[in-house]
């Protein structure tokens, strides 16, 4: 999705790709085949770039490191970048910072996550550190027997981060970009409703926020930004909670360090759209406007249904709604995988909710006039 | 430009290059080498497309004949093409449908040339029927000696268009899109500001334009649009005058059949860029919206300069305005070219235009501060 940003800023894109039919390959010509894993390969890709960015964050720490090694400009580089790859790094770094965040540990052994429930209750939230998303690689155990079967499946050294299942209103997030010479941009803080452990839905800017916790939140994602020496764009998932006074408050959930589902919405709703954004923070140029265009815009994810063919749909959602923005990656429909998004804007909230419900219901198959 | 919208559609585009570093070539993956002029290069590339569309008018009427012979779908096809590779076409057409035109007449005798000067006063603008774009192919005359040179180079049969040099106040210009089936859309009315012949800056929509003008414009352009019928995008170029009673009226200069120059201001201007909605005619696909998303829209051209590097400018450009829009196109710079434009937008014109203005002159380096 940065691809159509790079074509008018004139700016050359080469992805290194899983294979030839990769969404990002069918859309960049300069696309070589190649495991992001493999280290030869990624150190004879990176000697053609002036930049090298990712679109996740699974690059090992060696490779990445390598890159460095070679003088290759690597952003976010390897020491941002591990507190996205490893949620038990990201605890103790966002702690140490006083960001807040629910309480956790890392736990190995269930004594250990028997220990943690009797202090913080029970059900607990268990993640493994690396490779989750999605909800995949958290589990919502609301027993010893539930937590045993992840803690008995640890080979040794292994840990998992074990948190408070916090009770929360909502989840919001929050979207920053900062470059190498340290200029930081934020996006106003939207709304990410959650399916299934899935954003489905994402408002913006976030409907009914105190503005006092809007300023705290946004002050602590440039905090991170610029404390874990992100370049790029960063999104800051988190929790927003009643504290014991009842007061609103929150805590943080995750950090993706890359153009992030909770900013598709800004491809439409603002003047610069995260992926331009991106591609200007690791260039190190000077950042966009990361204004609202409208009053509200509304993200809908598009999830893999019944329907494998979209096009057909096309055809009756276009004339329904001659206003909605779709955006479709070009990638193979399985069910519950993100495969495209739409945009609407406007002032009337709720009739933004419904297009946007209408039109990923209609594309999902959910639905069918 | 067509190729960022074919991304986010989902559309595959495939473009028949002049050579491996067109700029359309730089940014879509499938981009085979061609001749536009060579029959089976053309043949061989449109059985491997759904849809042929074009980005210049050049294509051979024989060879869009073949192709619609083959089965292809072409859009716009050859009989409404004609009226925009041929200015002697489309003056008689337009005239036929009582559209407004300047006087004209087709020469091809310096006696010719005196005749319709006698009547219809000196200067006199002399037009190659073909070929001609952004000045080029367009001579205006002050007396016999100054036509003559392009009337005895006129071989056997060869005509050229002879109109008078009618005073306007403004040039306007209405893009307008049509399907296969038969749906139309119209963006508003916009002010093209020209100088030495080319255009340089684009007002969205045209300021202080008189509502009865604008709207029996837009019906003259969908008229032409159906009648011509014309698949794809149009822009409609004319002259705003003073009639002979000296009320507000104009004519034709100009049809452009592709997204136009006129209408790069939609790509962040308006609800559906050109490039979106040219996509979605050619399809047949519905239509979207042509609203206006800001009061007021500014376009400006960067034309080829001193400047041969143009990134060194994006960091003092992006750093001064943080809300502009800059769309590069890739191309070589060569001086007076095309090779790029801005968008602003929002709702104090003046300092729209001050914006767009240093940039395009920043970029192109009449100013370097």
């Amino acid at each position: 999705m940065c691809a159509p940003y790079a074509v008018n800023l004139g700016v050359t894109l080469t992805v290194l790709s899983e294979s030839c039919d990769d969404p990002a390959a069918l859309v960049v010509p300069s696309s070589p085949v190649g495991a992001h894993t493999d280290l030869d390969a990624v150190r004879a890709f990176a000697a053609q770039c002036d930049v090298v960015t990712f679109d996740h964050e699974h690059v090992p720490q060696h490779i990445l490191r390598a890159l460095v090694d070679d003088g290759v400009r690597v952003h976010p580089g390897p020491d941002a970048l591990a507190n996205a790859q490893d949620k038990l790094v990201m605890r103790a770094r966002l702690t140490q910072l006083g960001i807040p965040c629910p309480p956790w540990a890392a736990v190995d052994s269930i004594d250990q996550v028997e220990q943690f429930a009797t202090e913080h209750g029970w059900p607990v939230v268990l993640k493994t550190p690396r490779g989750g998303y999605d909800g995949k690689g958290v589990l919502l155990a609301k027993s010893v027997a539930e937590a045993s079967d992840w803690v008995d499946r640890l080979s040794g050294g292994e840990q998992l981060l074990i948190e408070q299942a916090v009770p929360f209103r909502r989840e919001l997030a929050v979207l920053v970009a900062r470059s190498p010479s340290g200029q930081a941009a934020v996006w106003p803080v939207v709304h990410t409703v959650q399916t299934d452990g899935i954003c489905t839905e994402v408002i913006a800017p976030a409907a009914d926020l105190d503005e006092e916790l809007a300023g705290r939140l946004t002050r602590d994602a440039l905090t991170i930004a610029a404390e874990l020496g992100v370049t790029g764009v960063m999104a800051v998932e988190v929790f927003q909670i009643d504290d014991a006074d009842g007061n609103s408050a929150y805590v943080v959930n995750e950090l993706a360090m890359r153009p992030h589902n909770s900013g598709h919405w800004t491809m439409d709703g603002s003047v610069t759209s995260q992926f331009e954004q991106h591609l200007r923070a690791v260039l190190d140029l000077p950042l966009g406007d990361t204004r609202a265009r409208s009053r509200w815009t509304v993200m809908g994810n598009v999830l893999g249904g019944d329907y494998p063919e979209l096009y057909p749909t096309y055809r009756h959602l276009m004339a329904r709604d001659p206003g909605l923005k779709i955006h479709m990656y070009g990638k193979d429909v399985r069910p519950g995988r993100k495969i495209g998004h739409v945009n609407v804007y406007g002032d009337d909230l709720l009739a933004l909710r419904e297009r946007a419900q209408h039109a990923t219901d209609y594309l999902q198959g959910v639905i069918t006039e």
